[in-house]
């Protein structure tokens, strides 16, 4: 009896998880956590249409959805000014980032991105067997010229941009955007990551064309719109390009609830409006409570704040384990330099309370511990 | 300015859909289907405590799931008779299927299925590059030992076979399944689906030990579980092979109130049980209205009912036509000689009414068109 003969490519594959989930850690732990400030969620949640949206549609998940997700593409589509047809609906953005790759990855193909950005978007492109080309951030900023040169040179399908940028929480404007637009190489697709673009000042969302060749963007329904649990995310690109995502994915694979849950959130500006300054005023205490413990808040045009704990990576993962330890869940950036600092996620204020109570003393313990 | 530069292969692909959804139906005939009997879905529905379970849902779905998907794969491996880590738990058989195919088939390997079996099985195949071989039918039944057989003269890495089988309803017993286990070619995996099992005769589903590597058996919540739109399916298998789902798999990628609702689920044996009954009441008057319009239904283990039209498939697509044009959402098998048949839905009482008044004229338009 043998077993099943996996791929090379597969065979090849560490079984990494791009992130251990907060509810992973606390069975580890042993304990839940106080304040889940880690996952880049909203706790502010939905809005009270999409609650209800969800609840009705429990009495009709007997059903398949709709394969085409043709009331949510409608409007989508008015609202980013596209036709239907320039419309994917997926499951969350990593859903179609994973669809992209695989449409425009073969293996040993060429893909560039930032050193420290996303790695749900590198595991889909290691997933495909592509190779991955890194460029450092530059001023804690993704360095967009430094990615569109380094994508004319090694010939990359792909060049990936999320703006706002997790985990820094910078950001470009529209400007910046619209005029990279003509320096993207014959053949490169940059795939802009617009996850967190709501919570960005006026003026970050470039405008493009639906229909240019050269980029796709991409946004959700798990950031402002309170659902990371549901799993919708969308793109908005060229009619060709979207039409080809029909040649591999699993037309029937959203939830019938989630696709009824974002077509009511979307109606809901007057909701979006009390999230976004509720998440305002969560990133203006994360700024007072850093400052007050004498560490340096970065701009932030996402729903967390970055904080820069003044040392080295070592120091800021003492922090970090520290406040874990704490019943604080946050993560970090990976990559130096950006890896000395935490991300703290715009909470609740009684989440924010606990951090306020615990930071000083996680502080301490790291400095003890690694003396910066 | 160009486009994206695809892979070969995804250039390659149709922009095939497997099946055309009934609200798509419903929108190019202008009409709402007063029998929605052709998705194989179960209009009994979930469980109350799964649909309660989905209403809680609702306010914590601004939380990503729980990645592992930790407690759902505990209580599936107690059901199973297996340990969690032989569980892997994902969008449905769909979506597995997917994964595992892209885990073991490189361009060109050879897999097997029969011809007419699971169209979207082949979908994903395709999808990755694999090479079809197919086995026809014998006497309407999955053909095991010609499917066996053309395993090992293709070399084959996988071999479908879904029992009961769709799209004809007809099943092999355990015993029989058992004993093709020690007749797997060295290298191939069956891939066993047994979406439609819980409503087989008991004898039924094999015993198979999970750590068994030449077999990976497939479940859903879709089917007797009532939730097709919540998305959730399983695989029991060895550990390596589970364990190789990680690689690639999108970790986040269930939905929240999903996964509550089929925890909620497994525990409801009475609500199964009654599902059960109705199903088998409703697959009863279906025969009796196939018989009393002249048509032979055939035996089904599945929640549908497969009946001989009697003649070809181009009177069995007329009668097909006819239906639908008369509010029946209907679907057949593709292939010859299956596609003399139609398949009929475990519908709502309510709904075979429908049929079988609608039933009398289809035919009637049918045989005027295509004397049979």
């Amino acid at each position: 009896m043998t077993g099943p003969r996996y791929t090379p490519l597969a065979t090849s594959l560490p079984a990494d998880v791009p992130f251990v989930g907060p509810e992973v850690q606390e069975r580890d732990l042993g304990f839940a956590f106080r304040a889940r400030l880690g996952a880049n969620e909203n706790p502010f949640g939905p809005s009270p249409h999409a609650v209800a949206a969800l609840r009705r549609a429990a009495d009709e998940v007997w059903k398949y959805s709709e394969a085409t997700n043709h009331d949510l593409r409608h409007a989508l589509a008015t609202k980013m000014e596209a036709e239907p047809d320039q419309v994917i609906v997926g499951g969350g953005i990593d859903g179609l980032l994973g669809t992209l790759v695989r449409l425009t990855v073969a293996e040993g193909d060429a893909v560039v991105t930032s050193d420290g950005a996303y790695p749900t978007f590198n595991y889909h492109v290691n997933g495909f067997g592509g190779v991955l080309h890194k460029v450092p951030y530059r001023d804690d900023l993704e360095d967009l010229p430094a990615l569109l040169a380094k994508a004319a040179e090694t010939n990359a399908k792909l060049v990936y941009l999320s703006n706002p940028d997790n985990p820094m929480g910078t950001w470009h404007d529209a400007a910046t955007i619209e005029a990279a637009l003509d320096r993207i190489p014959n053949g490169t697709l940059l795939v802009l990551d617009e996850a967190y673009v709501e919570f960005a000042p006026a003026g970050t969302a470039p405008r493009i064309d639906p229909e240019d060749p050269r980029v796709m963007r991409f946004r959700t329904f798990s950031k402002a719109y309170g659902m990371a649990g549901a799993r919708v995310g969308y793109g908005v690109g060229a009619r060709s390009l979207v039409k080809s995502f029909d040649k591999v994915r699993d037309h029937f694979g959203m939830t019938r609830p989630s696709q009824e849950a974002a077509l009511a959130a979307i109606g809901d500006d007057a909701w979006l409006g009390e999230v976004q300054e509720k998440v305002a005023a969560a990133k203006d205490r994360i700024d007072d409570i850093a400052r007050a413990n004498g560490l340096t808040p970065l701009p932030s045009a996402a729903n967390f704040v970055t904080v820069d704990c003044g040392a080295d990576g070592d120091f800021a993962r003492a922090v970090l384990r520290a406040l874990i330890a704490r019943g604080v869940f946050v993560r970090m950036p990976f990559r130096p330099p950006q890896d000395r600092c935490i991300r703290f996620g715009a909470g609740l204020p009684e989440e924010l309370d606990v951090l306020a109570a615990e930071l000083p003393a996680a502080l301490e313990e790291a400095r003890a511990a690694a003396p910066a």
